[in-house]
């Protein structure tokens, strides 16, 4: 069988995430073919040329359309700013490509249906960069509430922190424009809520407050400007089967620097998960002498597959980026038609769909209904 | 001077917790009387005679209208259910006495204000007993955030959380009876609130939503029947000064003891703290050369008053019941005119305030202003 | 029954801790009579008289053996430095009083036998203050150990730091001279030596570093001497039954408070347990599936006996005074001749002897067999 | 710049953690030249071709030794069972290749030392995979002790725990075999004694004891035989510097999984860190106002060298194959002639001496002074 031919637009830091999963995603896996890294895009030629020769590809240009224009080319990964998502992963379903593109989808809603009907069209895969539900204490978690580990569960709290927007002396940049989205809503909430969706499907009624700490900030240039967007974010949702969710996403959260915490309460137990600790969760279960009842804290494992296709003993712990090279294994097994845990195009926008409801819910001050899509 | 003579009326877990701060708050604060243990009042006569004799009261009686009449009692403080605070913390009043009344006030809202009503009128203190802000860890919190320790604080996160409604197979008793209030809401609820008001002040503006993890209950006698409040709530809030909060109560969530824990979020810096591990917090300052921040676990020390007056080397730990015998010398000290630090009847009728307009927000699915008492 | 008539020598911070045990031990337990405190004994007669009326004593004296001779006193409570102990509890004891002395027993070996001499002739109880045996937790894992939770042990370690001497600038004092014994192994290793012998019994054979964090110390007139003792100690250990430990005490561990943490290793899992966190304890127990074992962080909860008789809600929270509280009913019930759970002088006389073997195999540099006294 | 060369030979989970290296190195560094994997030994033909196609190698072989004859190969990996290292490295050294092998050198000490004695020959790098200090984390610790961050170092533990024989009931094989070596002390402890070099430099005086948890084992085939090393070490030790030291290593530990726990103590601070939570470290800075002191806990950050080249935002995590990856760059730099920071033969040799070293004053039953070599 031919190898897959990869080509790669956007050299950034998720450029790079994706360039190491192709890399790996062999060695690591063994089960799936080496893939062929055959083209890299860069809007500027020389920096397309040094990173394709650090990534280990054998052509670079500055022009994306090239490349997704090469028949040489099977799958491409998008990992451009948000803005330049909808374009190209158009084309390269067009051009009868899969595609791997990093979340979200679109600022625009619109321009992500568009992305969904086009991919649908195609035939072809169209994965989005939801890496944290690759996680094998993730993928266990679920297993665990397959199995009624913790009984029917009736409450979640998810928590995303960070604070990179923390400091109020921080100059004004695109970030805080309106035209980059509602803010800690979409550039963040994305992620607990593919979570969410990963483990008990979609959200079904929100309502959301947003909050600006700073109401502006400082320019480089001099004098001030106003905020257009909110840093927080904090939402009570219903989930189906009547789950009560609380969703809070902070971009100014002085000390978090990428905490996505879980707490998820069911009828027989509880478990416990923080991202910034992605090699451990905890499990409460209601049985036994209650003196000796508590979480127990458990440290990733083989058994938790498939961190034992990375190392064969427990605890030694697993990174951020070989999240990546477990989505790209998933990835490949969906392009073969082989099962696959991914998060498609059309659970991304029901993602996004959720995101914009909440933003209304706010901006109505009420709750909204999103209905099952 | 003559000792401040004490009646106690009811002896379950607050009663007894009120004795032993009683009888050692001269012991561990030295610079206030020894109070004088007159009088104690319980429904039954006879286990009123031998809890005096555990708890050290002089006398005993199986009718708290005695006590009050009692001219040797100056002080009284109610413990017993709920729905007798109003009742009696009202009938004391009137006899001249100053009142320790255990939280809530009282289920209805008016009664709560006729409590208040006379407590004014009678110009006597009139405590109630919310003791988690009496921890050392939790005045010194106060202290750092008085101090601009993480700047103006922007976010709040308050989670209360216990489990002995978790088991579903628990039989349906009072506490799951509508007559017994909203559930998790005023059951609970009422702690975190305290702590947000000695910490930020009032609550001004609320939206809700209420959950009953299981539709019934099993009786006892056979058959099943509905619950009919909420055993969680989750309320989204604006306090004074435009700081956003949320707000988590939960009586059925597994795992959880005594949880109350509080993320502080200001723009220098944040704040950690859960009532689980009550002789610690965290404290994280952006200051410093980055690669050194980090939230610091700062174990109670002599340094956080009055730990000191318990203990003189730090890390060795209060009790809970040590909170309550700060309490008591705080209301020692409101009855001498000198400055303390105590919720009073009009502060905690504000708080109720609070929770009546958190369930009318969820029952109208609406933002509830509750304005500025 | 006449209740017990209690006379306390000393009231620096022990003193207090035993006044404060003596003030709640009946309205706590019920079970025991309450005490009668007649006689307190403090140097200087003005503060014997002040501390009297704090701690609630009907008399008081700066001749400690006035107290002695008090017929209405039953039992001492011994509380001040070391050097003093030995006089006092033969003469309380030759004076036919029960004693009640704080650890540990004499500087000078001698000395400590002969309080176990005349405490044995004198057929009164004799006990010493090793309250961290006490802890419900605590008593709560030696049940577990019984029970054979974490099957046989075979390994223990046990780290007890404190940071009091971790400044050098800290002005050379008392503590650092030779005469107030070996430094860290006798100020400090007692204490884990009590856990040790509460667990699994006397120490067998011992070989000992010591080490001088800083060498001399400045004087506060100005210059410098010599520390003459030793501020941290390690020590390898067989305990009986073949158990293989490691004792560290450090009182110059910058950061730790009153940490007391234990390692307990068994064939079928492992126990931890941290002093500074001393409402909960951790258990690892190798059953059921692999994937879902981990340590279980475990609260301090009613069934862990007797903190049923401090608060009935789990995860609350004793305080370290309350040890003492338990500790004093401990040694009431020995009084009364129920079986109780205390340290004997004979007990504490053998934890001391360990000490002195510990300091022999450091200056011997060579291993020291204890036996089996 | 010709690429290198690479051969690896052994395919077990050093084998694959060596080929993830070479495969990533250059994606994730830039700086280095991208290797050529032209060679890769096992000793099964099948398998060498199976996992040549796998790991992304050239050619395969079932002969090391052709492997080593390759001119195309200028770097050779071993990563067979110890048994092997002295004779493969000491012929590709003979051959002129560089090598990285895996720890530990050699079984026995002379071979250790024909080892270093050909490297030294060769004038070829020799890198031993001590891959634990090239953790970012460990790297920044090591600066901050250069800095002074913590004073002067005084007192340091290190516990290294698993629990892989922790069960009495696993089948006697031959890591219980003495040929095997002595147990945990070289199985396991020369990970934290390589920690303990790359901080503070080598051993040089130490005291062990040994234990046996279990004295027999089942044999798969009926009947039990006798262990015949130790499972468990302890070892007081003295640094350079009059740095006190306690190791303890223990293979039969339940509960931990990759536990290497230091704590590091210094007269103006402390620092700790533990290897299951590779991610993180606390440090305690006695300044500022001792109200507000604690031990603060550090996540992984961009500032701390070189987590930077994998991710750009903090506290999201390596893993530990990633460590890897980085002593594979530092190989590299060694090879050009850069600075870098490896474990050589020449360390390596001085930490399998202080192992033997440790074994004997276990069995004379004294302490050992290594000397400085």
């Amino acid at each position: 069988m031919k190898p897959l031919g990869i080509g790669l637009i956007g050299t950034g830091y998720m450029g790079k995430c994706h360039a190491l999963a192709w890399n790996a995603v062999k060695t690591v896996f063994g089960d799936v073919e080496r893939p062929r890294l055959v083209h890299l895009a860069e809007a500027n030629a020389g920096l397309a040329e040094a990173r394709a020769s650090e990534f280990g590809f054998e052509k670079s240009t500055a022009d994306w359309r090239a490349l997704i224009a090469d028949p040489e080319v099977d799958v491409v990964s998008v990992t451009t700013p948000n803005q330049f998502h909808a374009e190209m992963a158009i084309a390269a379903h067009e051009a009868g490509k899969h595609v791997w593109c990093e979340k979200p989808m679109a600022p625009a809603y619109a321009d992500a249906e568009r992305m969904l009907e086009t991919a649908e069209r195609s035939g072809k895969v169209a994965v989005l960069g939801y890496n944290y539900i690759q996680n094998p204490v993730m993928q266990h978690i679920r297993t665990l509430l397959g199995e009624g580990a913790i009984g029917t569960v009736n409450h979640v709290r998810v928590e995303m922190d960070e604070d990179f927007m923390a400091d109020p002396d921080v100059f004004f940049y695109w970030k805080s424009e309106l035209a980059a989205g509602y803010g800690a809503l979409d550039d963040f909430a994305v992620h607990p809520l593919s979570l969410l969706w990963y483990l008990f499907g979609h959200v079904e009624a929100v309502i959301t407050d947003m909050v600006k700490p700073y109401a502006d900030r400082p320019l480089s240039a001099g004098g001030r400007r106003a905020v257009e967007n909110h840093d927080a974010a904090n939402v009570l949702m219903r989930l189906g089967g009547g789950i009560s969710a609380v969703l809070m996403a902070n971009r100014a959260a002085w000390g978090r620097k990428g905490r996505i915490a879980l707490q998820i309460y069911g009828s027989k137990g509880a478990i416990l998960y923080d991202q910034e600790r992605m090699n451990e969760f905890e499990l409460y279960q209601a049985d036994g002498r209650g003196s000796e009842q508590g979480f127990r804290k458990i440290l990733a494992a083989p058994a938790h597959r498939p961190y034992d296709r990375f190392i064969p003993a427990p605890g030694h712990g697993l990174g951020f980026n070989d999240l990546k090279i477990i989505e790209c294994r998933e990835l490949i097994r969906a392009i073969s038609g082989e099962p696959s845990s991914i998060v498609t195009f059309k659970d991304g926008l029901r993602i996004e769909k959720s995101v914009h409801a909440m933003a209304q819910s706010f901006h109505e001050r009420r709750w909204i209904e999103i209905g099952r899509m």
